[in-house]
Parts: structure tokens; C-alpha cells; sequence
């Protein structure tokens, strides 16, 4: 694969950045990756296991002569971010995120974009319970989706170039507008994230049963809530509180919905619950055949753990 | 490992009787291991791969001579098994069962249980998203829970050898009553499973996403929860409608939780947001540390699947 961008700057390096810095280096898609995180201990650490060819003490230096600059901080960081590095940005550079919401960070970062400078807002569909600046790996956007969502006046060109570098990380690339993309997401991931963390806070709560039990039994189903309920608080809470209105949205709908089969249950209607099970086999098949997911039995946790 | 019974006889030939086949299979735990399944296509099906040593065109047949009768069949048909195989159970036998629910199934068999036969219900907390006689594999119950709810006045000696042959085939076993295993799996396994149900099926009614849409970015959370509500439709409807009290019960708990997360979102209250998802991350860990899951960064998926 050949050189993308000469120079990215990572700013936020958290499992997202690192990464990315892994990816890129594999493939050889920038000549130098700077970085920067505000937290020192983090700087540290980076420094310590080598990730970023420079690790910067200011968000600016890292930020300078950069073709590329990734913001890669929460949803909730980002205008600040933003004010800082806009009087350092290169004329013709590029401006990127991954926020997980996409109105909010277009709201928040555009007005302090340059003249001259593009702004391309993106956002990887991928992750892990862990977080941090070593807890990033090269294959992490392998035949994962990353969706670019082009502001009004996004230059072709940067779009491209943009995408050439997911594609090299090893991501498929779709394009969406900011608003479905919001909805989308809603749907798939932060209405979920809430009712896996309501879900393990409710058993957590439970008087008569005792965490251990909810932890030894949970091979049982709970489990699978426990992956995306343990996923980072800081990033989460400025996801809701960004994506408001979606996420509200299908939250209404799920508990109209849960209501309707707590009926079923109380009233013993067996034929709902039935059909209702019925329909949602072929959603999960429909994501084994797309490739997002293995239909190895129980993913091979019975072996990996026994 | 030496064998545990003369003859078991495994009454349908599911998940999770197949598996069991293999598991006694592989340790040597019994002399003869006899089946019978209702549907035609099922015995058919275990006599081409070789799952029992004898497959049987009654449940009778089957049981006859057995040292070990296993209910394998959904909750709700649990009773008219034991009413048909009564009058053939030996003397001196055990019947034990595999239903996700206890106290219906204590009900539900009990009076059907001829004197000088023991009754010894349990519960193998392993399963995958397949059925069916070929999702079967000896290494389902590794590392995995067995519950055993002794009624009263069940046999120490049933008991005990019950217990080793469950050891036998990998699992870790506990005992338990039967109130208190219906509620601790209400909180491990049925609600959160009714919940994965009810997400799957909101995704699926929204108009202004596509299903093509759901399946491609699923992987941003949603994906964990299409496992468990890719489950077996009459074992999950019979498991509702025999464990409604407490499956309700938590259910209303988790609908008042949602509700003040829900309220924190719409009124802007980031400190409750992060204090709650903040405490969730411990129980993930105890699940790690427990041995009940990995800590693969997604558990391998990206690779397995790129």
C-alpha cells in the first residue's frame, strides 16, 4: 500500500488512536504519525511501547505541518480541541474525527475550521471493552465500517483521500449525512450500550441475588450484555447527552415494545412471544452472512476460557 | 474416567442432549447411551451422524432399562413426557431434566414420578444460537455451570452420582433451590434474553433504517445482543410463560432504571450517566476474572471474521 498523507497528527490517544497508529504503520500509509493526549501519564505510556514516530506535549505542536489531523478525543472534547489547533492548522489540510455522533461534532468543530482547511467528518464502527493508549492493535478496523459524513462544501478530493486511508487501515468505507447517520446509530449502538448498562446495573442492585451468582452464572445470556455495559464512561456519557433526540427516540419505541411482550407474558399469550422469536432469528443470520460476525458456537469462548 | 450409569436414555435430542452424547462419549460415562426424539426428521437426523448408540421410535423404548432418564425437551412439554414414560421408569432409577425453569418443571414432573424412582431436576447453564440435533459438541459444558435443585426428599446417592456425571462431561457444579435458581436465572439469562429480543425486533420495525443498514453496522454494539435472540422460539416462549413472576418482576426494575437513565439524558445530568456506567465496568471484570469469558479484544470477531 502506498503513502496516503506525509503527516497525520492523532489528537486523543485512546484504543481509537492507537489503533489507527498500529494500522497505519502496517500498511505505510503516512510518512511521520504525531500525537498528542492531554493527560501526561498517557504521553508516557505512548512514548513507552512506541507508539506515534513523536509524542507531543501540546495539541498544537502535534498539530503543525500536519496533512491530516484526527480529533480522537469524547464527543464532549472536541470544540475545545478544535479552538485550540484552528490558528496552527496548514492551509489544505484536512480535519477529521471519529466521534460516535455526528450533528453535535459538525455543530461544535465547524465554525472553528480555517478557510482553506477541509473539514471530513468520520466515525469507525469498531471497538472493545478496553481503552486506553495501549490497548489499541492493528487489525481492530479489518472488514469493520467506517462511515464518512461529508459536511456542505466538503471538497471531493479530501473526501477521497480520507477514504483511501480507512480503506488502507483495512475498513470498508460507506458515506452517510449527518442526521441518518445519528439515527443509524441510535439504533445500532447507543440504544443498546443504555439498555446493556441498565441491564448490568439492575443486577448489581438486586438485593436477593448476590454479584457473585450474577457472575458466575452469567454464561447464561447476561454476559453478552457485560462486553458493551464495561465500554468507556467518559466517551458514553458524551454520546447520550449529544445524540439526545435519537437515541430518546428508540428508547421509546423499545420500552412501547417491551411492554407489549411483558403483556404476552402476563397474560400467557405464548403465540406473540413465538412469532415475535421467530422474526429475529433472521436478523442474526442476516449479520453472520454480511461477515460482521462468526457463527462459530458460543465464539469460541467455551474453549478459550475452559 | 470411569462410567457413572449403565444406561442413560436422553428424551429429544437437541443442543442440548446432543452435546451431553458427546461429553459422556468423550469421558466414557456410560454403557449405552439410548435417544428418542418426537419429530421423525430429528431421529433420522441422530441416526446419520451416529448420536446415540440406539436411537428409539418411542420415548418408552428408550427409557426402558435405564439407569438415567434426561428430560431434554422444552419446559412446556416436560409433563406430558414424564406422564408417558412413567410406567416404565425401574425401579431404583433416576429422572432428572435439563429446563431453564424449575419450579414449573418440579410441578410439573413430580407427581408423575413413580415411588422408588429419584427425581433430581438441573440446569447446564451453556448453550450457543443453534438447535437442533447436529449443534451438538462435547466441549459445551467445559468450564461451564450445572445447577442441580434437589426436591425435597431427594436421594444423597441420586444426587451425588447425577453430580459426577456432570463433572464428567466438564461442568462445575452447585446446588440450589428451586425458587431461588428461577430468580437468579431470571436476572442471568431470561430477562436479558427478552430484552435482546425486544431490541432485535425495534431494529427490525424502524422504517427510517433499513434491515440491509442494521446488519451492515452492527458491529458498533447491536451484534451482542442478535446472539441471544437468535435462540430457540418454543424454548424461550415456554421459559417466559413458566417463569413469569420473577422474569416480571426484574423486567420492572429494569423498566424504572431506564426510565431515570432516560430522564438523566433528556435533562443533561452527565455526572449520573458516568457514576452509572462507571460501576457496571466492575461486574465485566468479575465475569473475566471468574472464567466465564475472555478478555479478547472482541473476543477474536474482527479476525475470525476478516
Amino acid at each position: 500500500m502506498s503513502q496516503v498523507y506525509d503527516r497525520i497528527a492523532l489528537i486523543g490517544l485512546g484504543l481509537i488512536a492507537s489503533s489507527m497508529f498500529w494500522a497505519i504503520k502496517r500498511s505505510g500509509l503516512a510518512g511521520e504519525v504525531t500525537g498528542y493526549a492531554r493527560s501526561e501519564a498517557t504521553r508516557d505510556a505512548a512514548r513507552r511501547i512506541g507508539l506515534c514516530d513523536r509524542v507531543c506535549d501540546t495539541a498544537r505542536e502535534a498539530v503543525e505541518g500536519a496533512d491530516l489531523v484526527v480529533l480522537c478525543v469524547p464527543v464532549g472534547a472536541m470544540e475545545a480541541v478544535a479552538t485550540d489547533i484552528a490558528p496552527v492548522l496548514k492551509p489544505g489540510a484536512t480535519v477529521t474525527d471519529v466521534g460516535s455522533v455526528k450533528r453535535h461534532v459538525i455543530q461544535a468543530v465547524s465554525p472553528h475550521i480555517p478557510e482553506g482547511v477541509h473539514f471530513v467528518p468520520a466515525h469507525p464502527l469498531a471497538g472493545t471493552e478496553h481503552s486506553g493508549p495501549e490497548a489499541g492493535f492493528a487489525e481492530l478496523y479489518d472488514n469493520r465500517w467506517c462511515l464518512l459524513v461529508p459536511v456542505e462544501g466538503s471538497d471531493p478530493d479530501a473526501i477521497a483521500r480520507l477514504r483511501a486511508l480507512w480503506e488502507g487501515m483495512g475498513a470498508n468505507v460507506d458515506e452517510m449525512d449527518a442526521d441518518h447517520h445519528d439515527l443509524v446509530l441510535a439504533v445500532t449502538s447507543h440504544a443498546p450500550h443504555l439498555i446493556a448498562y441498565t441491564m448490568v446495573g439492575v443486577a448489581d442492585d438486586l438485593r436477593r441475588v448476590t454479584d457473585t451468582e450474577v457472575i458466575k452464572y452469567s454464561a447464561a445470556g447476561f454476559r453478552d450484555f457485560t462486553r458493551i455495559a464495561a465500554s468507556d464512561p467518559t466517551m458514553w456519557r458524551d454520546v447520550f447527552l449529544t445524540n439526545k433526540d435519537a437515541t430518546l427516540e428508540i428508547l421509546g419505541r423499545f420500552t412501547e415494545e417491551l411492554f407489549a411482550l411483558q403483556r404476552a407474558i402476563r397474560t400467557g399469550d405464548g403465540e406473540h412471544l413465538f412469532d415475535y422469536f421467530t422474526r429475529t432469528r433472521a436478523i442474526r443470520r442476516g449479520i453472520i452472512d454480511a461477515g460482521q460476525d462468526t457463527d462459530a458456537p458460543d465464539f469460541g469462548r467455551g474453549k478459550a476460557s475452559s
